[in-house]
């Protein structure tokens, strides 16, 4: 029996990269957090401290900076796949890289009715993200392309039960068959493997998904969160055929009826205390019955540990 | 020479109370944080532990709840200002009562263009807020109102400079006559004595106001940020001849350029780094000459310690 | 009547600087978190963006790191004098300077029962804090110190009771004689004019009155919090003579008793639900009846707005 | 080609539950957050929204705080253990669980140089961890136990290098014989089967393997942050038999060197600029040879998504 190396992987995380179109005096901002993570062969560095396969972190962070002004930043997935293409091409040593991007929204500030040409201003909760990995060098290699949102706060006021549950001797949650549901919900997609390369509109796809899921969310008569979000899944798999599974993780953020009555107040669902924690927190996959296996595509630094 | 109690203040704070409106299928959503805090003569509590004048903090979030259903929330300046009244009006020993509400905003989430009746996604970051102080009982009886937002986040990408400042041994800054400007603002505004009763539409005001702090910061040709937050805050004086004073905070978000030179690359504005700390803070108040004095206007828990 | 700029302030907030002293193989760390803020005659710079007054927060942050090496880091009070002082003296238009200070508290790493020379490991949650402001150049100047702590969480199982409130139609909490107390401490405390100048050890004040804070609040039977924070800031006044006033701000961390009845179970204080919000905040301040006005002493950037 | 329900898992997360044990005067506190999650045949609830094999994440809440009575909270493994298997053995439709527990510590106020009984002060910044997953009923059941810590920040102010590394075109930082390496360790670590029922002391464990992971990162010059994660996971698995596998999560807290050459003033590593972000981020597991696959044991919620 011998202590070995297991896995590992090192980048820079949370670079924040803002770049300004300014082609003209019309601006238009990409506002970004990037993080790096590459694998490749860097046993060295752990088990004898020998770092010469080790491009920095700080290499890292300086390619997401300058790769924003020599490719642009046009839709995220192609800016993160420059990236992750850069590191496992043009490094030796990396194997793998994974690149993943948040983009925060901004809105363009109106006065009088007209936008302005360089004032913004943050646009809702809801964070834009893809992750895209790269493994193998030349022919060889091969590229997945997760795109998902996170932060995504949506309540719908009625049209929410939940019954008919199983009951054990700890159960004490009454049945309803109308209750608020709200969620801060986070979806990832992964793309197939052909649709990467073909040519898709990432930001008209990544638009008409969350539109989806919204009016699925508000649509779906909802038995519970679970059916909510298989069928919040389902429409996005109907509605995009190179997408090839989407993952949702959904808090259920409960909200309780108010107790009125010491008061002698009804309260037909009307008032409610909006609790923190503990909060339910449901996750489910969507798939296709043809879909190839993953690989890598998600395998998060979150996933490592 | 004697050790004695110094001032002091007791309440509940944060208490998240969600308020539907389903007069019909068509829902609406006040979704709110209120803090309430009581003075009054509660010497006794402290120096004796004599609970007797103290009004339990768990009876004030009951009133929040209950009050959300008794009076409705028709505006949050509305509702705080009964909870206030309530506090001073009728519960005995209290001689003064601030009540502080933040309001998150929602957007009915639209399917096929269509608003949807009872689902609704989170807007924006930023939060409406109110702070209503009553101070006496029956004739004698004050009411200050403060609203204003927190959270506002703007950027504007050019029309912005620092330049001709005092320097000292220590500075080491370069002149620019163009930088990104960015904040994250806060604003409260004090409604004059007069106008705090006089039937004003909240809800039009803060919208106005929001507006015009908007608009401002776009319009004006920065030339530091304590400018901009004067002519932001004339403009709100000007428009507004019920508001008395507004103070505005803004932490100076920096994005520094990206040094791209090591590369051979120019950056003329375009690539930027956000930084988190340490951000310069801005803070000024604009008011009138003929102002009375604020009172208890701006006494925030915040403001005790 | 005219709109006209009030009141105003300005620096940079959160400079995170770290002090090594490594005089001798022996390291010592003092990590600080500082903030700037200066008032003087800075109205152009608002009314009309003449900058010309301006010494700019970058140069106040240059200013911090150049003196943690200059006038080094033997405790926060003094490091944030000398810069106070600084400010009001050397820069032209500064009338007045607050420093806050911020410091983490890390503990030695012992191996094999020996310190370590120069390995680190953060220490408890709370926070040394001190404020010191400056106001007026040479002999008329003068200085205030308040020094504090933050985030001192703790808890007693038992020997607290809160019973024989007033109670109105909005009161539904029961009386009882034995609940769990917990809370975050913020505690700050005034520092008479004649001792800020007379070279107490800010370092074992500090540690006094943290020991003297622990003590109060574990060994006084609390009938309320109220009357624990009068018993805990007395204590303090009475064992430093130098200090006149002291301010403690207690949210009430609820923790609520877990109710096991549907499952057969007795919870004689045992088992408890700790919640996060709504709290209950009580706030007070103990000074003297001798005590000189505060002056500028409390006027912190949060307490502007 | 059909559209499938992929994975699944549900529960209830951040059950904040607080455990006195007061058997005697001198109480005992155990401060937990306790997440649960649930796997097994649930496909109805999402694809029809028949809930009938969905046990409520509100009685799964109550259980949490039931057994916290019934089986008290000895060690965290064992009351997470006790848990998992009830979900799987007594709850049908379950076939596999996963209890998470993050335990807060706390040191106990002293007076005088005495415990106190009852009183307690928050300790540390650094959480302890378990993640147990059982699978299976009866006979067939496996129980794997991960635990760990989170948030042990430490630093050492020398000791520390980076240089001969990999360079690109995109590198611009300088080789460094002496810099400040600080970070925010997360480690968990799986337990083998044989040793998960054998006994040992839980507690003691812990106490042990933090130790370790604070000398070896004292006692090891580092030439880079991945060399000093191989050297502390090495060292717990040869403390540590029953221990198959340690995975190290390492934010590169990185401090800056003030450049204060601007003002005259030499920087021999003594002040420092300590930066939020963007931070290095270093991953590795060390594990052995002969160590069985680790079946569901780091299948987080987390890692789901």
């Amino acid at each position: 029996m011998a202590i070995v190396l297991g896995g590992y992987q090192y980048g820079k995380a949370e670079t924040r990269v803002v770049r300004i179109c300014r082609d003209s005096d019309w601006h238009e901002i990409r506002d970004l957090s990037v993080s790096t993570s590459l694998r490749g062969d860097f046993t060295d560095a752990h088990t004898s401290g020998n770092q010469a396969h080790v491009l920095p972190t700080d290499s890292q962070k300086n390619t997401c900076f300058a790769y924003a002004k020599q490719k642009g930043v046009g839709e995220i997935e192609e800016y993160a796949t420059e990236l992750a293409r850069h590191f496992v091409d043009d490094v030796e040593f990396v194997h793998g890289a994974r690149v993943d991007v948040d983009e925060y929204r901004w809105d363009r500030v109106t006065a009088g009715g007209t936008g302005q040409a360089h004032t913004f201003v943050r646009a809702g909760q809801d964070v834009r993200t893809t992750a895209v990995t790269a493994e193998g060098k030349g022919r060889d290699q091969r590229i997945w392309v997760v795109s998902g949102l996170t932060d995504l706060v949506v309540l719908k006021s009625t049209g929410s039960e939940f019954s008919g549950f199983l009951k054990d001797r700890y159960t004490t949650l009454p049945e309803t068959t109308d209750r608020i549901m709200a969620t801060s919900l986070t979806a990832r997609w992964l793309y197939g493997p052909g649709h990467a390369a073909a040519g898709i509109s990432w930001g008209d796809a990544h638009t008409q998904i969350r539109q989806i899921l919204l009016e699925r969310f508000a649509e779906v008569h909802s038995r519970a969160l679970q059916q909510t979000l298989w069928e919040m899944g389902k429409a996005v798999l109907q509605a995009r055929s190179e997408v090839t599974e989407i993952r949702l993780s959904a808090p259920n953020k409960h909200h309780f009826l108010a107790d009125l009555a010491p008061f002698g107040l009804a309260n037909p669902g009307e008032v409610f205390y909006a609790a923190d924690r503990p909060y339910g927190l449901i996750q489910c996959a969507v798939t296709r019955d043809d879909a190839p296996p993953p690989g890598p595509a998600w395998q998060s630094a979150q996933a490592f540990i």
